[in-house]
């Protein structure tokens, strides 16, 4: 991997940072976060500004250029990956270590005095756009909104924002219609007095109106803003897109049943202007929801006093609690992503001692296998495939200048999933196809034992995932281990693979407490620098138990793996495990075995079926 | 335990909150706060104005008056409690629990529109003050400072501000002279580029002089405001105070070594109008430092572009690694206390079948038994001496109208510390001294495990405190049980026995990182309300550890315990416990017997001595 030449393009920046033609007066720096108008993880190419400026395509990263410095904030998943794909001219800021100055520190070090920072206000969230604004005036500067994205400026050949044919998703996928989600949405603003609700996070309008698209890779949602009124519905986005029958014929816009619920279809461009006309007709009293992870541009749209910013919407608490009919498309998703994956293993265990199979092509196998199940969409991410010392690369992507064939020397760790119209996995797997190192084994049982301390943990209702955090990390703790990333995040269902309100991470505080029904992943890790990566991911389903006692009537919650692929036998160092954790491995293979078998049986599968009964049986 | 009876003392609140004698508007509610100027946990009786109000005596707590409502917010350690000593005229507002309103919630949803809600700026921290403003302007009410306080308007016979004799400190116990502690305090405050720092914080102000003082029972502190600038120290006190010719040498008054080291002392009273001046004083880029839980009447001193406001001083962070000396002090400390203890639980054993020890005569003897030991200066909080369903009661306290008699039929739990000259201690044991059922065994044990699995944690520095609070309930939550309050707390040297920056609790997410040399508490409880209290609770003492691996050279961390007193082995069911947890409590109990029966044997306690040795056999 060569990083990207960026001395004529941070020239060319520095210039249009001073030029009369962009900005009313010159800035000292000019902030490029990672995200779109709609703070979406995963973006558009037209919105890929922080990895034209700097090369990095990590999905986590702030680029700040001031006249002398370039500066690339992200965390420990990507810390190799972009050391190598920046030159020189950058600084790799090296997020949750100690030594790392945070964006707002290093600028205070840097700027010279009465410094004006900018940043395009469509780009930045508001609460960020708050604590940024606050923490430089602090120090004698000022944040100021750049109108034109001056990376745009700098951009020849941006791509266009696409616009996907929208897919309409009924009863049987959704288990509710988006009459009835306006009506729940409507319940809740009732309750709390609030007049409009702007709706800007593309996941949530996806799963409000039952519709999705492929406008971002990946991603099955599509551009588009909403404004929820308790008698209207104002949807922004490209009108092309509605002039599709069957779309149409899903929103009712010919033939709504009850005025209060005609969708009115509005140009994308408009929703700033017609949200100024909605808030200027505001009585004296009346609010509005916003997500404060919205745009600053958006959110200052709304007078300060009619404000409500919220940090979870009701949308987003709605979608995570999976209703049943979501529930066992997850369910159904994972049983055929599973049988995927058995086959894939099978192939690897025959093909690998050719010598012919490459990180990239077992990837597209992955993929292939994937696609011949029932309603596959697509990925749900770009698979990561990776070998030996690739595997420390926590977001690896491999890339033919980095491509390494596996072999019977090295671990392989894959960690990939799909979306299916009934749901969406995400599942890692960490195997060898010789014969493990013991310092592999050890380091891959203290993950296992993490991921199980998670998966098998009983806590109250009302517990926040981060609390759960810890229990993936005591036994790589013991040993002096760990890993910097998180340990789950929420799952959507054929939605994006990453989803609040939930999360298990050390790192989050403002998580919403667990409640059945929601989904999130598992994926303890361990990362050992230039030799080998070790990740074990299930997604899991929180599910109601009934342990001995039910303190306070506050009732109790598990996890229920809804991922079903064998965990590899040969990496585990079984002395290292517990007996519980030992019944727990069991018990989870068995179903692997009961589920996955049946399955595999019915798609006559017989060299996957073959390879799935030699990995579930039991260990002693 | 009878309610205090407030119908007469409310009416009468709510009359001076509409007199123009003490406001100039009426006001629709007023904040009884809990803390006292210096936003103590302890205070003095002077300040126990919610006490006073409602009748609560516990140590957290707010009360909140309106015309038509009287409410009480406090939380799981006190519910028993205050609904046993408040009438019916207040509502408990049970904090923690899903159902129970936050305070701006509850006034919001019970004023009149556009409410003037009354708070004494002096026991409001600023930043309690900043988020209750906002969430009130936010619904059209407004918070406003009343000067007088309301509660002293109706207070007759209301106790005066204590003025206790001062005592010095030598570098035996401190380690570090007050000179040395200005000297690292102004490198900070050079580092930072700040001109002045107000001190606030009593104990701050104490560890920082190595002055003591007892105007807050248990807590050895003095009623005092700093001020210290680059040059210059100003402490403001009760003048008389500083007329004893001991504090005068030590303080260097009449003979400062240097001139930037000369402590300028000034009446109590001052602090507002000298904080005044220092602040007009100010060129347009100084800076004072202040902690945002200083009171908003002394933060709002300083104008906002000079105000620094910090989570946590430098002498907060200072004073919670102890130095070799105070480390050394603690440990001797709590030899000391663990004498005291062995020897009450030795005459509880012998004294409890005649039916003649109470838990007042229990706390009683525990008193006199410490009294005895080398530098005892008074107790470190209220003894908790608590038999059965006086258990469950978590910060119980007994009052003769409650004190029950210990026996062989019930569980006892005694929670207890001391002030040494050289530390200060705080342990918790639960006993029985007949036979305890299965269920409180089963119980007693889960709590054991809860605290070895936080004892024996094994954790990266750097690591917080949070952290580590899921490992003390993952025995409770696997049978569904908790306890609802946090896990530990930071413990100063001969100061007070809460203190922060760190804490192990799921509550706090600001608490500072874990560092070797920091000193928590480990007590994790179950409680079976009407039925008995379990908690085990020792003083532990952040070390340095060496793992087997050292990832990324972070190094690790783990506790050492500092108090060593047996554990009640009849109250554990062994089977529950895992080869290493038995391991952990035979290696503590060696310790015990041999550190503290070394120190029984040399003060000639033979009866304790053999109750020691028959407590810490190894379990099998």
């Amino acid at each position: 991997m060569s990083p990207k030449i960026t001395v004529e393009l941070l020239r060319q920046l520095r210039q249009v940072m001073k030029s009369s033609k962009y900005i009313t007066e010159p800035i000292q720096a000019y902030i490029i976060p990672s995200g779109d108008a709609h703070q979406s993880e995963y973006i558009a190419p037209c919105d890929c500004r922080r990895e034209f400026v700097c090369g990095f395509n990590g999905s986590a990263g702030t680029a700040i250029v001031t006249e002398q410095h370039a500066a690339m904030w992200t965390d420990g998943r990507y810390f190799l990956q972009a050391s190598q794909q920046m030159d020189n001219n950058w600084t790799l800021m090296k997020m949750g270590l100690k030594e790392t100055p945070s964006q707002e520190d290093w600028l205070i070090s840097v700027l010279p005095e009465n410094s004006k920072v900018g940043v395009d206000p469509w780009i930045i969230a508001a609460d960020q756009w708050k604590a940024m604004a606050k923490a430089l005036s602090g120090a004698g500067h000022s944040l100021v909104a750049v109108q034109d994205n001056l990376i745009d400026a700098v951009w020849e050949d941006r791509p266009v924002r696409p616009s996907t044919q929208l897919s309409a998703l009924g009863l049987k996928y959704t288990g509710l219609s988006w009459q009835d989600k306006i009506r729940q949405l409507r319940g809740k603003m009732a309750e709390r007095k609030i007049s409009w609700f702007v709706v800007t996070a593309l996941d949530e309008i996806a799963w409000l109106f039952n519709l999705r698209g492929s406008d971002i890779e990946y991603n099955p949602v599509f551009f588009a803003y909403a404004i929820i009124g308790v008698n209207s519905i104002r949807l922004f986005l490209d009108e092309k897109r509605v002039v599709d029958p069957v779309v149409r014929e899903h929103l009712e816009l010919d033939s709504a049943s009850k005025p209060e619920l005609k969708v009115q279809c509005l140009p994308y461009e408009s929703i700033y202007t017609e949200l100024q006309a909605v808030s200027s007709a505001l009585g004296p009293k009346e609010k509005v929801w916003i997500s404060d992870k919205a745009s600053c541009a958006l959110t200052q749209a709304i007078p300060k006093i009619h404000r409500s910013p919220i940090p979870y919407t009701p949308l987003c608490l709605a979608k995570a609690v999976k209703n049943p009919t979501e529930i066992q498309g997850m369910r159904m998703a994972h049983i055929k992503d599973a049988v995927a994956l058995c086959e894939l293993f099978a192939w690897l265990e025959k093909e690998i001692p050719k010598g012919t199979v490459t990180e990239i092509s077992a990837a597209d196998k992955a993929e292939e296998l994937r696609s011949q199940q029932k309603d596959f969409v697509g990925l749900s991410f770009p698979t990561i495939s990776s070998v030996g010392p690739n595997g420390a690369i926590i977001h690896y992507r491999p890339l033919p200048e980095t491509n390494r064939t596996l072999s019977l020397n090295e671990v392989y760790l894959i960690d990939s999933g799909a979306q299916y119209m009934d749901g969406t996995t995400d599942v890692t797997r960490t195997v060898h196809f010789g014969t493990p190192s013991d310092y592999e084994k050890e380091c891959f049982t203290y993950v296992l034992k993490g991921h199980i301390a998670v998966s098998a943990a009983v806590f109250p209702n009302g517990t926040k995932g981060h609390l759960l955090d810890s229990f993936a990390r005591a036994a790589l703790w013991d040993s002096g281990l760990d890993y910097l990333h998180g340990t789950g995040h929420g799952v959507g269902c054929f939605l994006n693979v990453h989803e609040g309100p939930c999360g298990i991470s050390y790192k989050t505080f403002a998580d919403e407490p667990l409640e059945a029904g929601m989904i999130l992943s598992d994926e303890p890790g361990y990362y050992e620098d230039g030799s080998f990566g070790i990740r074990l991911e299930n997604v899991v389903l929180v599910v109601p138990t009934k342990p001995k006692y039910n303190y306070r009537n506050r009732g109790s919650l598990t996890f229920e793996p809804l991922t079903l692929v064998p965990i590899q036998q040969k990496m585990i160092n079984a002395e290292l495990l517990t007996q519980k954790e030992r019944d727990w491995l069991n018990h989870y293979h068995r179903k692997c075995r009961e589920t996955i078998g049946a399955e595999l049986e019915r798609q006559g599968r017989k060299e996957a079926l073959d390879w799935l009964i030699q990995e579930t049986q039991p260990i002693v």
